[in-house]
């Protein structure tokens, strides 16, 4: 999916809710245990009740590889479920990648041809070789790793250099000599909310991946306040657990649903 | 494994040899390409054929994936192939992870519980809970990325702090407060032989696992002249390409073999 797609896709939805499908197994509601493609089910009710108040999933490959194989099943069967059913959802595999030119080669692969998604996180430790494997597929998507939403992001990422830049702010800056805006975004968490001023200093027209809104405490008002863009909105922002996990019932689809209208309500406001 | 365990087969076999699975289906031997289990028996004759020469077996998971539930499989057959038939070899999934806490949670669960192996790369970008996860499991390893072999590792992992403090230094001395010598080892790659000596000096008791020999150019020599610790060696060099891929014949596991043998012999020499 292109950036003026996605961009319609938020106009028209008045949403820039991506929902996080973290799903994992020992997280089911009771009724799903160990029934067959249970994981499959539980994203398939979740999707169906979600669809109409986000653009975009993201499912967490950590939770489908835990799984092995039937993992593996049910990531690849929750892939083509949206894509079939719910086309104009953008689709990115959150699955922070990056190796040697060579081997990163092979992730995109993996990722733009086989699992056919919109778009792939990847680490930048191993810098530009490690990266650039992954454009070049039209319509498709890095969202690199700048400044994350955990507590760890202070071990590293906040380094400033001889010149008093930021490791984050580094990355980003180079980066963006390595794609366009068209094919680049970055992952800034919610929970450093002030910090969207100095993101949008060294990122000022990239779409932002805005994980850590909900379970880890983000505000999504000082995400939008400062780092929302006027004329193309440039954010997703991610919920997972607070929306899949809202209620661990029988009626988990229609919380989730109540959770994801909640944001969205708040998203339609913000975007004025 | 522990680490004694580990030096044990070190003295043993006179090899500190590593080979890198990175069976791509794309660069089998014609024989092979079409048949079931193609991968699979690529590896079997490449594991057979090699075990006398080395002490590790490191998969490339990328390889696995990028052919998704049929490389899932061929992978977990491979990993219990090496267990069943060699116990005595180190494996190492080298997947170069690392997400927030709760993920890197999932993630230790699936290579430590579900795929069974001595140890797992991580990424560092995300810091300390990013990492911690994968530690705790009894003989069991995180090897954190550090200075890696490729071009790109001069973008960011170069870049020197306010003190004059590399970011892989950094990386190095804040890790070691995480995790002992005996759960954390450092990749290094030999394309950077010079540096083994400011690596020897913050890691100073540390495993390092070593990429580049071979098809990257890295030099063995000046790795082991810079690097290897005079008690229990404290390296892991690693050769991929270079070993399985030295025929794309029926002959290529003999080829592969004498490869593998070549290695193991500077090694000896080198140990003295």
């Amino acid at each position: 999916m292109n950036r003026a797609k996605l961009v319609e896709n938020i106009r028209r939805k008045r949403s820039f809710l991506c929902v996080g499908l973290d799903t994992d197994v020992q997280k089911l509601p009771k009724h799903l245990i160990g029934k067959e493609d249970a994981v499959f089910e539980f994203n398939k009710a979740i999707v169906d009740a979600t669809a109409p108040y986000c653009v975009a999933y993201k499912p967490n490959l950590a939770f489908y590889e835990a799984e092995g194989v039937a993992g593996q099943i049910a990531l690849e069967k929750t892939i083509a479920y949206i894509k079939k059913n719910y086309p104009d959802q953008f689709i990115i595999a959150d699955a922070k990648r990056g190796d040697i030119g060579n081997t990163s080669k092979l992730y995109a692969r993996s990722f733009f041809e086989y699992l056919d998604v919109d778009a792939v996180t990847v680490a930048p430790y191993m810098g530009q070789d490690s990266v650039t494997p992954f454009l070049g597929y039209p319509e498709r998507w890095v969202v690199l790793l700048a400044l994350t939403s955990n507590k760890g992001s202070h071990d590293f990422q906040l380094t400033e250099d001889r010149d008093g830049q930021r490791l984050f702010e580094k990355v980003i800056t180079t980066a963006r000599t390595w794609a366009s805006s068209e094919e680049m975004m970055f992952v800034v968490g919610a929970t450093q909310g002030s910090m969207f001023a100095d993101i949008r200093r060294v990122a000022p027209d990239s779409f932002l991946l805005v994980p850590g809104v909900g379970a880890q405490g983000g505000s999504l008002e000082e995400v939008c306040r400062y780092g929302m863009l006027k004329n193309d909105c440039g954010l997703l922002v991610n919920s997972s657990r607070g929306i899949i996990y809202a209620s661990s019932g029988e009626d988990f689809a229609e919380a989730a649903a109540a959770e994801a209208s909640k944001l969205q309500k708040q998203m339609d406001a913000l975007l004025d």
